[in-house]
């Protein structure tokens, strides 16, 4: 007997981890970072240039905050506002995030592309910019120009690295993470497809590369639903910074030229798998590696009546205070996870939740269970606390993340 | 020339501060804090009452908060789940919050209320019961068997202090205010009335009283009203805990018998005012005393296209630990209040909002203003910070407060 899946569709290729892999380990890109001058008196990296070694389709998610960075309004302009198309290069740099600067922040963030696409010989709207650091500060000017023609000329295959630390503000480690697969769509026989990235938070920049042949909009398509299901469900604060954005370049290197993967196609899902597992890791990355977070908190939604109740209930405890800094003080007063439950406006009926901490039983039949709290401690170790919310009113799930608020 | 709001109203009566004022403030009441033992090894108070002389008008607001703790279902049920109705006495103990109890909790808050109303020489539905304190932990019945006879005994005009003291967990000060007006309604010539309560955050514990002779279900509406421009505006933790419960209750002593205030009259618009003012001091208290907040955060929102979105803008700059916290550490980077407003989904034009901190400008045309940080931090001090938002968008307002979120 058949297995029913093999009925439907291919198997999905198995995903191969590329160790140290990152912005650079998709055919197609170099990087680099270099220090610019953003941060004083020291030999930081500053400057972030991930290239496509010719213009490639690229898709960007911007910040829905009203208030957006400069940046962004220039990369929204050269996307001409539909958020993809052709580009060459993405230039990032940290340590002043160009935000709240008025026109002359404006002039200053197309100056930047400008400097870049002088040295890349190509068109400044073919050059995004993106910008991290401290906000309201008047952007310099003199950074960039020592520090982007440096980035354009070291800008190499290895240069992932550089460029990973390069926009990295107040988080610990550079965020990377790379994975390739070998196509089970028949039309991609033989070939094989890398998909990397790297990453910071809290204001959260991304820069996603892949050499699976994509159209623009169906780059586009891609991003979006990987984003909803990895970086748009980590909460560091309570909304979107001011310089939010995320970025996907598609070279199309790993197939034969005027290929392009099409929408419902076995070859369009394995690269949604491929382009959500490197999301995930680089979401979780970024929750659990802020300046003050200790440990990852990650929080499932299961039962929920819909998809926003499960979004309600989720974003409620992994937003709360409380909950947050109890997780980092080891008080173990796991009753302020179910309150977050009970204010979130989800429909439920309260007998029928229940909720576990890793693994342990917390809430059954609307009163916390009795359990021994140092247990509970020492399996939920150092790194990662699992909070599971079944609230046995429907289907509908998903999955937060959210770092702890250790006090000092 | 007559003065136009003469010409309305009669002119609001000025209201007195009573010195050291609180629950007992107001003729009819009698109150005391006791040590019962839910707190072990010491003498704290941890078990409060106020009580009226006879059963008297009383209304009540409770969490909504989905698993609302024992005692909060117990006076819902005694208020026949309308939320006001009379009643002789209120119940509450500190040490122990009796929420996700499940059965064991409703029975002991019944206990709870059956040992008073014997005590007392009412029925059992005339004793409303609040607790605060751990949650999820097994509600002992001997500290109430206790200390219920010891506080009705104790029961006195000079009892607030200690009452306002017993129901405190993790706040540093008891929370008390009252003040005193002569009416000005010529129905209720030569009366004076008194307007008192105490406090405890952040789960929101209040009981009000007054000897203005109220209706109970016109308390309700005065102490709704009052409710959302102070203590549904303090921002502690995302939402209301299980067990929030506010208390008003109405003597009527201040007045001759059977001339209860009707809704309309000046008589109402001052007792209101009043409420309001008491209520807006106790919430101030609420949000800049708690254990770890050094300083209360006003947010005023003016300007703005409607109500709903002067709440949006308020909650998430109050809500923002990134505001609350640099707060805090006076990092002066006020660049965080202006992008909270810009993720709080409201309508306005960016070019049109202005910030100001302590009524210096931090915002204008979409730019932050360049400012001295250091005369800012001195004129902020250290007790209040006044932040001011200007959406330019309409003519709502409204005003929230919170405290910073030192760290350590």
């Amino acid at each position: 007997m058949r297995r029913p899946r093999a009925v439907r569709h291919p198997e999905m290729p198995s995903l191969a981890t590329i160790d140290e892999g990152g912005v650079t380990s998709a055919l197609g890109f170099t990087a680099s970072g270099v220090h610019a001058g953003f941060y004083e008196g020291n030999d930081r990296l500053d400057c972030a240039l991930v290239s496509a070694d010719v213009p490639c389709p690229c898709a960007a998610l911007f910040t829905r905050n009203a208030f957006s960075a400069a940046p962004v309004d220039v990369s929204r302009d050269h996307l001409r506002r539909v958020s993809f198309g052709f580009v060459r290069a993405v230039l990032i740099n940290s340590g002043n995030a160009n935000a709240l600067t008025g026109e002359n922040g404006l002039e200053v963030a197309r100056r930047s592309a400008s400097l870049a696409s002088g040295e890349l010989g190509c068109r400044e709207d073919e050059v995004l910019v993106a910008s991290t650091g401290i906000m309201g500060s008047r952007p310099p000017v003199e950074p960039f120009e020592r520090g982007v023609p440096l980035a354009c000329r070291r800008a190499a295959r290895d240069g992932g690295h550089d460029a990973a630390r390069a926009i990295l503000t107040s988080g610990a480690h550079p965020k990377e993470a790379a994975v390739s697969y070998r196509s089970t769509d028949a039309a991609y026989r033989g070939c094989t497809f890398t998909v990397g990235g790297m990453a910071k938070g809290p204001e959260m920049l991304l820069v996603l590369t892949t050499d699976a042949p994509l159209s623009p909009a169906l780059a586009y398509r891609a991003l979006e639903e990987s984003a909803s299901a990895s970086f748009n469900k980590v909460i560091v604060d309570a909304g979107s910074s001011t310089n939010d954005s995320c970025f996907l370049l598609a070279s199309g290197y790993g197939a034969k030229p005027g290929k392009p993967i099409r929408e419902g196609t076995q070859a369009f899902r394995e690269f949604s798998e491929a382009l959500k597992e490197v999301s995930g890791r680089l979401a979780r990355c970024i929750a659990s590696d802020e300046q003050c977070v200790s440990c990852l908190i990650t929080v499932h939604v299961v039962g929920a009546f819909d998809e926003a109740d499960a979004d309600r209930v989720a974003r409620s405890v992994a937003h709360s205070l409380v909950v947050r800094s109890t997780v980092a003080g080891r008080h173990a007063n796991w009753s302020h996870i179910v309150s977050s439950i009970g204010y979130a406006d989800a429909l439920f009926m309260r007998e029928r939740v229940s909720v576990d901490v890793m693994g342990v039983p917390v809430l059954r039949r609307g009163a916390l269970c009795p359990f021994d709290e140092q247990r509970l401690l020492r399996e939920a170790g150092d790194r990662e606390i699992v909070i599971r919310v079944d609230l046995g009113a429907g289907g509908a799930q998903t999955t937060y993340w959210t770092g702890d608020l250790p006090p000092g």
